[in-house]
Protein backbone atom coordinates (compact mmCIF):
# COMPACT_ATOMS: atom_id res chain seq x y z
CA UNK A 1 0.00 0.00 0.00
CA UNK A 2 1.31 3.32 -0.95
CA UNK A 3 0.86 6.62 0.40
CA UNK A 4 -0.87 9.30 -1.30
CA UNK A 5 0.97 12.56 -2.73
CA UNK A 6 -0.04 14.73 -0.18
CA UNK A 7 -1.94 17.26 -2.41
CA UNK A 8 -4.32 14.09 -3.18
CA UNK A 9 -4.40 13.32 0.56
CA UNK A 10 -5.24 17.03 1.39
CA UNK A 11 -8.31 16.56 -1.23
CA UNK A 12 -9.62 13.59 0.00
CA UNK A 13 -9.66 14.97 3.89
CA UNK A 14 -11.05 18.63 2.85
CA UNK A 15 -13.67 16.45 0.88
CA UNK A 16 -14.67 14.08 4.26
CA UNK A 17 -14.32 17.30 6.33
CA UNK A 18 -16.98 19.35 3.72
CA UNK A 19 -19.43 16.09 2.85
CA UNK A 20 -18.62 13.54 5.42
CA UNK A 21 -21.33 12.72 7.94
CA UNK A 22 -19.65 12.65 11.14
CA UNK A 23 -19.57 15.85 13.10
CA UNK A 24 -15.97 16.72 13.61
CA UNK A 25 -15.24 20.39 14.64
CA UNK A 26 -11.88 21.93 13.77
CA UNK A 27 -10.92 23.20 16.68
CA UNK A 28 -8.50 26.22 16.87
CA UNK A 29 -5.07 26.15 18.60
CA UNK A 30 -7.18 27.63 21.70
CA UNK A 31 -9.14 24.54 21.13
CA UNK A 32 -11.90 26.31 20.70
CA UNK A 33 -14.97 26.76 17.96
CA UNK A 34 -16.91 29.80 17.23
CA UNK A 35 -20.97 29.43 17.62
CA UNK A 36 -23.41 31.21 16.36
CA UNK A 37 -26.35 31.06 18.84
CA UNK A 38 -29.74 32.09 16.77
CA UNK A 39 -33.20 32.62 18.23
CA UNK A 40 -35.22 29.88 16.42
CA UNK A 41 -38.26 31.51 16.27
CA UNK A 42 -37.02 34.72 14.96
CA UNK A 43 -33.97 34.17 13.28
CA UNK A 44 -32.52 36.83 15.59
CA UNK A 45 -28.73 36.74 16.23
CA UNK A 46 -28.69 36.48 20.20
CA UNK A 47 -24.79 35.85 20.38
CA UNK A 48 -21.37 35.09 19.69
CA UNK A 49 -19.32 32.62 21.61
CA UNK A 50 -17.22 29.76 21.70
CA UNK A 51 -16.96 25.92 22.30
CA UNK A 52 -14.37 23.53 23.38
CA UNK A 53 -14.53 20.01 22.78
CA UNK A 54 -15.93 19.55 26.43
CA UNK A 55 -19.28 22.41 25.61
CA UNK A 56 -19.72 20.48 23.05
CA UNK A 57 -20.19 17.14 24.84
CA UNK A 58 -22.08 19.37 26.97
CA UNK A 59 -24.45 20.48 24.99
CA UNK A 60 -25.37 17.25 22.50
CA UNK A 61 -25.51 15.54 25.85
CA UNK A 62 -28.15 17.64 27.49
CA UNK A 63 -29.94 19.79 25.00
CA UNK A 64 -28.72 22.98 26.59
CA UNK A 65 -26.27 25.41 25.52
CA UNK A 66 -22.78 25.25 27.12
CA UNK A 67 -19.83 27.39 26.11
CA UNK A 68 -16.44 27.81 27.46
CA UNK A 69 -15.56 31.36 28.55
CA UNK A 70 -12.50 32.63 27.54
CA UNK A 71 -12.33 34.99 30.16
CA UNK A 72 -13.26 32.85 32.93
CA UNK A 73 -11.28 29.96 31.54
CA UNK A 74 -14.46 27.89 32.66
CA UNK A 75 -17.01 26.12 31.15
CA UNK A 76 -20.15 28.11 30.96
CA UNK A 77 -23.74 26.87 31.25
CA UNK A 78 -25.73 29.71 29.64
CA UNK A 79 -28.17 30.88 32.21
CA UNK A 80 -27.06 28.64 35.36
CA UNK A 81 -26.80 32.46 37.12
CA UNK A 82 -29.04 34.45 35.14
CA UNK A 83 -31.69 31.98 34.37
CA UNK A 84 -31.67 32.54 30.68
CA UNK A 85 -31.02 28.19 30.08
CA UNK A 86 -31.10 27.90 25.70
CA UNK A 87 -32.69 24.83 25.42
CA UNK A 88 -30.97 23.88 21.83
CA UNK A 89 -33.57 22.80 18.87
CA UNK A 90 -30.63 21.92 16.26
CA UNK A 91 -26.65 22.18 15.45
CA UNK A 92 -25.31 23.04 12.43
CA UNK A 93 -21.98 23.17 11.50
CA UNK A 94 -20.35 25.27 8.14
CA UNK A 95 -18.16 23.47 5.43
CA UNK A 96 -14.90 23.52 7.10
CA UNK A 97 -16.53 22.64 10.26
CA UNK A 98 -15.08 25.48 11.96
CA UNK A 99 -18.50 27.20 12.75
CA UNK A 100 -21.53 25.98 14.78
CA UNK A 101 -24.60 27.11 14.46
CA UNK A 102 -27.38 26.68 17.05
CA UNK A 103 -30.66 27.48 16.94
CA UNK A 104 -32.30 27.62 20.54
CA UNK A 105 -35.59 28.46 22.28
CA UNK A 106 -34.11 30.98 25.14
CA UNK A 107 -35.69 30.63 28.70
CA UNK A 108 -35.86 33.12 31.54
CA UNK A 109 -36.43 36.73 30.54
CA UNK A 110 -35.04 35.68 26.96
CA UNK A 111 -32.45 38.73 27.41
CA UNK A 112 -29.12 36.61 26.27
CA UNK A 113 -26.78 39.78 26.45
CA UNK A 114 -24.97 40.46 29.83
CA UNK A 115 -25.86 44.13 29.08
CA UNK A 116 -29.55 43.27 29.59
CA UNK A 117 -30.65 42.90 26.25
CA UNK A 118 -32.13 40.77 24.07
CA UNK A 119 -29.14 40.13 21.66
CA UNK A 120 -25.37 41.08 22.01
CA UNK A 121 -26.22 42.66 18.82
CA UNK A 122 -27.50 46.07 19.51
CA UNK A 123 -25.28 48.72 17.65
CA UNK A 124 -25.40 49.12 14.07
CA UNK A 125 -22.77 50.98 12.06
CA UNK A 126 -24.71 54.55 11.17
CA UNK A 127 -24.53 55.20 7.33
CA UNK A 128 -21.70 57.29 5.77
CA UNK A 129 -18.00 56.58 6.00
CA UNK A 130 -17.25 57.24 9.80
CA UNK A 131 -17.21 54.69 12.12
CA UNK A 132 -20.08 55.86 14.55
CA UNK A 133 -22.50 53.43 15.98
CA UNK A 134 -26.20 53.87 16.58
CA UNK A 135 -28.26 51.89 18.99
CA UNK A 136 -30.53 49.26 16.71
CA UNK B 1 -4.11 64.33 37.68
CA UNK B 2 -3.94 60.61 39.42
CA UNK B 3 -4.71 57.44 37.30
CA UNK B 4 -7.80 55.17 38.33
CA UNK B 5 -7.37 52.05 40.28
CA UNK B 6 -6.95 49.16 37.51
CA UNK B 7 -10.16 48.00 38.56
CA UNK B 8 -11.90 51.02 38.29
CA UNK B 9 -10.09 51.88 34.58
CA UNK B 10 -10.99 48.75 33.34
CA UNK B 11 -14.76 48.36 34.41
CA UNK B 12 -14.92 52.41 32.28
CA UNK B 13 -13.18 50.82 29.11
CA UNK B 14 -15.40 47.72 29.30
CA UNK B 15 -18.65 50.20 29.52
CA UNK B 16 -17.04 52.39 26.23
CA UNK B 17 -16.73 49.19 24.42
CA UNK B 18 -20.06 48.09 25.12
CA UNK B 19 -22.16 51.16 25.29
CA UNK B 20 -20.24 53.55 23.56
CA UNK B 21 -21.10 54.73 19.95
CA UNK B 22 -17.77 54.06 18.09
CA UNK B 23 -16.93 51.30 16.09
CA UNK B 24 -13.76 50.07 17.89
CA UNK B 25 -13.90 46.04 16.98
CA UNK B 26 -11.14 43.97 19.25
CA UNK B 27 -9.14 42.06 16.97
CA UNK B 28 -7.31 38.69 18.29
CA UNK B 29 -3.75 38.30 18.41
CA UNK B 30 -3.79 37.62 14.64
CA UNK B 31 -5.37 40.93 13.69
CA UNK B 32 -9.10 39.08 13.18
CA UNK B 33 -12.57 39.81 14.33
CA UNK B 34 -15.22 37.17 13.31
CA UNK B 35 -17.71 38.26 11.01
CA UNK B 36 -21.15 36.35 10.70
CA UNK B 37 -23.07 37.10 7.04
CA UNK B 38 -26.49 37.25 7.02
CA UNK B 39 -28.75 36.90 3.86
CA UNK B 40 -30.90 40.36 4.88
CA UNK B 41 -33.71 39.31 3.43
CA UNK B 42 -34.70 35.93 4.53
CA UNK B 43 -31.98 36.11 7.67
CA UNK B 44 -30.24 32.62 6.62
CA UNK B 45 -26.76 32.99 7.39
CA UNK B 46 -24.92 32.25 4.19
CA UNK B 47 -21.55 32.08 5.96
CA UNK B 48 -18.79 32.63 8.77
CA UNK B 49 -15.61 34.52 7.67
CA UNK B 50 -13.06 37.09 9.38
CA UNK B 51 -11.63 40.32 8.74
CA UNK B 52 -8.88 42.36 9.43
CA UNK B 53 -8.80 46.34 9.88
CA UNK B 54 -7.94 46.30 5.77
CA UNK B 55 -10.83 44.20 4.76
CA UNK B 56 -12.96 46.42 7.40
CA UNK B 57 -11.82 49.72 5.85
CA UNK B 58 -12.72 48.60 2.36
CA UNK B 59 -16.37 46.91 3.41
CA UNK B 60 -17.16 50.56 4.99
CA UNK B 61 -15.53 52.06 1.84
CA UNK B 62 -17.09 50.01 -0.98
CA UNK B 63 -20.42 48.68 0.63
CA UNK B 64 -18.95 45.51 -0.79
CA UNK B 65 -18.05 42.72 1.85
CA UNK B 66 -14.61 41.93 1.54
CA UNK B 67 -12.93 39.30 4.25
CA UNK B 68 -9.26 38.37 5.06
CA UNK B 69 -8.31 35.03 3.71
CA UNK B 70 -6.80 33.26 6.60
CA UNK B 71 -5.59 30.11 4.27
CA UNK B 72 -4.32 32.42 1.34
CA UNK B 73 -2.90 34.96 3.80
CA UNK B 74 -4.95 37.89 1.79
CA UNK B 75 -7.56 40.53 0.90
CA UNK B 76 -11.20 38.48 -0.32
CA UNK B 77 -13.39 40.75 -2.39
CA UNK B 78 -15.92 38.02 -2.05
CA UNK B 79 -17.39 37.02 -5.55
CA UNK B 80 -14.34 38.30 -7.50
CA UNK B 81 -14.10 34.86 -9.36
CA UNK B 82 -17.09 33.83 -8.76
CA UNK B 83 -19.35 36.76 -9.36
CA UNK B 84 -21.12 35.95 -5.86
CA UNK B 85 -20.59 40.14 -4.56
CA UNK B 86 -22.28 40.56 -1.63
CA UNK B 87 -24.00 43.94 -1.29
CA UNK B 88 -23.57 45.08 2.72
CA UNK B 89 -26.90 46.67 3.92
CA UNK B 90 -25.78 46.88 7.63
CA UNK B 91 -23.15 46.01 9.75
CA UNK B 92 -23.52 45.44 13.07
CA UNK B 93 -21.38 45.00 15.81
CA UNK B 94 -21.92 42.84 19.16
CA UNK B 95 -21.39 44.12 23.06
CA UNK B 96 -18.03 43.49 23.76
CA UNK B 97 -16.83 44.44 19.69
CA UNK B 98 -15.31 41.01 19.15
CA UNK B 99 -17.83 40.24 16.52
CA UNK B 100 -19.36 41.55 13.13
CA UNK B 101 -22.74 40.74 11.73
CA UNK B 102 -23.06 41.79 8.39
CA UNK B 103 -26.58 42.03 6.51
CA UNK B 104 -25.83 41.59 2.78
CA UNK B 105 -27.78 40.82 -0.44
CA UNK B 106 -26.21 38.39 -2.06
CA UNK B 107 -25.24 38.74 -5.97
CA UNK B 108 -24.28 36.13 -8.94
CA UNK B 109 -25.92 33.08 -8.76
CA UNK B 110 -26.51 33.47 -4.47
CA UNK B 111 -24.40 30.76 -3.96
CA UNK B 112 -21.89 31.65 -1.03
CA UNK B 113 -20.47 28.62 -0.56
CA UNK B 114 -17.15 27.23 -2.10
CA UNK B 115 -18.67 23.87 -2.22
CA UNK B 116 -21.36 25.20 -4.76
CA UNK B 117 -24.27 25.96 -1.77
CA UNK B 118 -26.12 28.55 -0.77
CA UNK B 119 -24.83 28.52 2.79
CA UNK B 120 -21.93 27.20 4.30
CA UNK B 121 -24.54 25.37 7.03
CA UNK B 122 -25.97 22.84 5.43
CA UNK B 123 -25.35 19.78 7.25
CA UNK B 124 -26.93 19.24 10.94
CA UNK B 125 -26.11 16.83 14.00
CA UNK B 126 -29.07 14.52 13.74
CA UNK B 127 -31.07 13.72 16.68
CA UNK B 128 -29.68 10.86 19.47
CA UNK B 129 -26.33 10.93 21.56
CA UNK B 130 -24.20 10.30 18.30
CA UNK B 131 -22.10 12.68 16.29
CA UNK B 132 -23.86 11.74 12.75
CA UNK B 133 -24.17 14.76 10.47
CA UNK B 134 -27.28 14.95 7.86
CA UNK B 135 -28.04 17.22 5.13
CA UNK B 136 -30.20 19.95 6.14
Amino acid sequence: MSALPPAEAKEIEAKEIEEGLVLAPRFDAQGLVVCITMEAATKEILMVAYMNELALDKTIETGIAHYWSRSRQSLWRKGDTSGQVQKVLSIEVDCDQDALLLRVEPGGDGKACHTGRKSCFYRRLADGPTRRLEFA
